[in-house]
C-alpha cells in the first residue's frame, strides 16, 4: 500500500504532469492549489484522462496533510509565499521535495538565466523556511512538463536528487522511479541544488536551439541498487 | 587535410587525454607546456602509446601558432597566467577553446564546489583576457580525463559547447566529434558557460557516490546536422 502523494501547485504544468504520470502508475495523488475549486477541477480533468485514477483536489494546506512526501511544484515567484502558508500544515518527519527553479523569468528576465538566491539555491531556501523536523530534497528540475503532460510521450531520462540524508533521497527515488522512464540519480548533498537547479535554464537554452524537450542522462553509472 | 591541434597544458590529464584520442583519430596534435622538455617528453610518451601518432611538443606560446583552434586545458589556478603569457602569441581569427573549470579545489576547497568568477565564468574571463579578434568557445567540461587517457575505455557521451557564434561552435564540434563516442551539443551563448562549468563539480559529486567516471547525455535531441 503506497501512500497518497500531495502536490502543492498541482494545477500547474509540472505538478499536473507528475500527477498524471503517478496516477497512471496506480499511485494516489492529491492535487493542491490555493483554490479548492481549481484543485477539484484539476482532479476531475485527471480522472477524465485516466478513468482508474485515484485523485482528489484540496487546498494546499489540506493537501499536504494527506501524505508523508510532499512535492512543491510552484513557480519560484510563489515559493516563499507557499512555504509561509504551509508552516502550520507541514509536520515533523515529512519530506518536502522542492522542484523550484530560480529562473530570471520570475522577475521578467530570460528563462536561460537564473537569479542568485541568498541561501545558495531555491531548495536551500525551502529548507531554511520549512518547519523544524521537515527535511527538503531537491528533484525533478530537468523533466519537461510538456512531456509529462503528453501521456503518449515516452520518457527516458534521469532525475537528479540532492539531499543531506541518503534515506530521504531513497524515499524520493522510489516515487520518481514509479514513473516509467525515469531513473533517480544521487547527486549529493542539498547544497548541490545550487548546480542542479541551473540545469533547467541550460535545457531551456538547448530546447530553443533544437526545438525539442530535452532531458539529461548521467552516463557510465554502475548497475544495481544504490539506495539501500 | 586537417590542421594541427595545439593544446595548451597538454601535459596535464585532460590535455594529454585529448591528445591521445585525437592522435588515434589521425589528427595531428601539438602538446604545449611551460617547459619544452616536458612537452617533448609527453609527445614521446604519446608516440609510444600510438606509434602512428602525428604529435610534437613545444612551449605553449610556440604551440598555439601551429593551428587555428587552440585548446586551453590548464587548471583554473593557472588560467589567468597562461592567458597573459599567450597575449602576444595568439592571433586574430584564432579560436580559443576554454576547458577551464573554477573548482574551489583551486584554493584548497572542495572539488564539489566552485568559485564565483567576476566575469561569470572561466570562459568569460578567457574572452575578456584574449587578444582582440580571438574568440572563445567553452567545451569539454564533462568528459572524464581518466577515461580519455584509458584508450580501452569506450566513450559514449555529449560535450556541451557555449559560444556566441554558431560557426565557431561548428568548428569546435567537428574536432570534438573526431573523437569516437563524443557528440557535440550546442548549449547556447558563451554566458551559458556559467552553468556548463558547474557540471564538473556536479559529476565529481556523482563520481564519489557511484565510484565511477560519469558523463552526461542530453536526451530527446532530434537527429541530423545542427551545425550548418
Amino acid at each position: 500500500m503506497s501512500e497518497p502523494i500531495p502536490i502543492v501547485g498541482g494545477t500547474g504544468a509540472l505538478g499536473f504532469g507528475l500527477a498524471l504520470r503517478w496516477a497512471r502508475a496506480g499511485r494516489e495523488v492529491v492535487i493542491g492549489s490555493r483554490s479548492a475549486e481549481r484543485a477539484e477541477a484539476a482532479a476531475a480533468k485527471l480522472a477524465d484522462a485516466i478513468p482508474e485514477a485515484k485523485a482528489s483536489g484540496a487546498v494546499n494546506d489540506e493537501a499536504v496533510k494527506r501524505g508523508p512526501v510532499v512535492f512543491l511544484t510552484v513557480p519560484f515567484r510563489n515559493q516563499s509565499e507557499n512555504l509561509n502558508n504551509l508552516r502550520e500544515a507541514l509536520a515533523p518527519e515529512q519530506l518536502l521535495v522542492d522542484c523550484t527553479v530560480p529562473l530570471a523569468a520570475a522577475v521578467s528576465g530570460k528563462a536561460t538565466r537564473s537569479l542568485g538566491v541568498w541561501q545558495g539555491s531555491a531548495a536551500q531556501q525551502a529548507q531554511e523556511m520549512a518547519p523544524d523536523g521537515v527535511t527538503v530534497v531537491a528533484a525533478l528540475h530537468t523533466v519537461s512538463a510538456p512531456s509529462l503532460n503528453d501521456l503518449d510521450a515516452t520518457l527516458d531520462e534521469d532525475v537528479l536528487l540532492c539531499g543531506d540524508r541518503k534515506t530521504d533521497k531513497a524515499r524520493v527515488a522510489e516515487l520518481v522511479e514509479a514513473i516509467a522512464g525515469l531513473r533517480a540519480v544521487n547527486a549529493g548533498a542539498l547544497e548541490m541544488a545550487r548546480i542542479v537547479e541551473q540545469l533547467t535554464p541550460l535545457l531551456i537554452s538547448i530546447n530553443t536551439r533544437y526545438k525539442t524537450h530535452a532531458g539529461l542522462r548521467v552516463t557510465n553509472l554502475p548497475d544495481g541498487d544504490h539506495w539501500s
